[in-house]
């Protein structure tokens, strides 16, 4: 699917030299996530987010922001999602589902807890009982050089904007099974997880995911929450990103382009010793 | 100030070889910012946002932050601003102080409101008496160009994790006033305009704002309510920015680097015609 684009014009300046030319704009909009969950005698609506989002693969965007929120557990769960309009969605959890309501406000109360930390915020994400990760896959080192390519082929059929980020999901081969692009490279892990999601796929384990931003504690433990083993990004890790990674035993690699990167965790599954645990703060 | 980063041992693969060397990371921790309002009588704690941040700089950020989502008016309103541990920051409006509790309701319900989209956003920025643009500055294209070499050099004593946004705040002459840096594009930004708004410098007339990042439509509202008249980026705008940036008269620039930009928008203070509006979706 070919993300639809904004056409403008914009004066394009190029040392003294301006011209007027045509141009294309990543299209940027908001997008409600309404859940509505509860008993059949006491269902309730419960507006969990406004994302600013590139339109299209919106159920599989708000599906993947609930699986990653721990909102979301078992497709049997869903009852149905639906736009209810251009900029709005709504997911209906099958009447009775108890323990998202739980985990809604248990949410909650930990974003207005005093004294977050790092290390807080993994110990919570640990109790919400993240499933462990697989063992496997052991991954070739050229799988892993292959990714940039084989994301940018398959990007050269979208328009090119300059303003969008890609997730792509791998096989332990390094081959494309899903790609997805947004203005937001949180919104792109999330419909790549809705679409596996909703195909009855996670955990994905024996995957790999590859983002073309950085690597953030947030994409990070999307990749942890949805049983991804091996998470993987062009630009750097963060100490957080990295913290979690080496706590739920997953293979981060950073600065992954122009044939080198670097492991950050998890090396055993390319056959490397494990660099020492980063202490946290 | 350098900001504080940390280190770790990674094992850095370079085609078929591997080698473990040290590396630094971009410290990313959660901040919570808790604004203390309401009269004497009757004061509230309300928990505001969470939000992923690089140390440092805190109080800046969270009055930047509280500056943008128009919870904080005028340097007066603020009695304190202060830490109360490692990742969480107090902000306390001076008892009596009203219109922020109104504002904190009302973003309150735009959040949950259904039916959002970009119209609806861009109209309720305006409802929010957003202060008119400064009709200045006159802008040299070569105080533009020099942008991206400006921001570098300052960045240069700065470590290198390669995993940093920076914000930096410019004259009318591309000198270089205010640089700060984060984990997040919008904490980068945040802090810029926390600092300003502290020294009692805001309206930033006159100014041109800068980001390493793309322009999203969230960052061009920061600058449109802190009175910058330009914001500049290296990487693309989105379709929403754009519009934001027409609707307000904002001198929006995208794709800033190699002696190269599109101008976007406001092309008259730079001497140029503007293009036409891009029509709202």
């Amino acid at each position: 699917m070919t993300l639809p684009t904004f056409g403008t014009t914009v004066t394009a300046v190029d040392g003294a030299a301006a011209a007027e030319k045509p141009d294309a704009l990543a299209i940027e909009e908001p997008l409600e996530i309404v859940l509505v969950h509860g008993p059949a005698t006491n269902r309730r609506r419960s507006a969990v987010a406004v994302t600013m989002r590139t339109p299209g693969h919106d159920a599989e965007l708000a599906v993947g922001y609930l699986v990653g929120e721990g909102l979301l557990v078992d497709p049997s769960d869903l009852l149905a999602v639906a736009s209810t309009d251009a900029n709005a969605i709504r997911v209906d959890l099958k009447p009775g589902v108890a323990g998202n309501l739980d985990r809604l406000q248990r949410r909650g109360a930990m974003n207005s807890s005093c004294g977050v930390c790092g290390k807080t915020t993994l110990d919570a994400i640990e109790a919400e009982g993240v499933a462990a990760l697989s063992a496997g896959p052991t991954l070739a080192i050229d799988a892993i050089h292959r990714l940039p390519e084989r994301l940018r082929a398959a990007q050269a059929s979208f328009a090119a904007t300059g303003g969008l980020h890609a997730v792509g999901l791998f096989d332990a081969f390094g081959d494309l099974l899903v790609l997805r692009e947004d203005v937001g490279r949180h919104n792109a892990a999330d419909k790549v997880i809705g679409a596996e999601f909703l195909a009855g796929r996670l955990p994905l384990s024996d995957r790999v995911l590859f983002s073309t931003s950085r690597a953030s504690f947030e994409l990070v433990q999307k990749a942890a929450v949805a049983g991804v083993p091996v998470f993987a990004a062009v630009g750097a890790p963060t100490s957080l990103a990295v913290q979690l990674a080496q706590r739920f035993g997953l293979t981060l690699l950073g600065f992954v382009r122009d044939g080198r990167f670097n492991v950050y965790s998890g090396g055993e599954r390319l056959g490397f010793a494990n660099p020492p645990a980063a202490p946290l703060r």
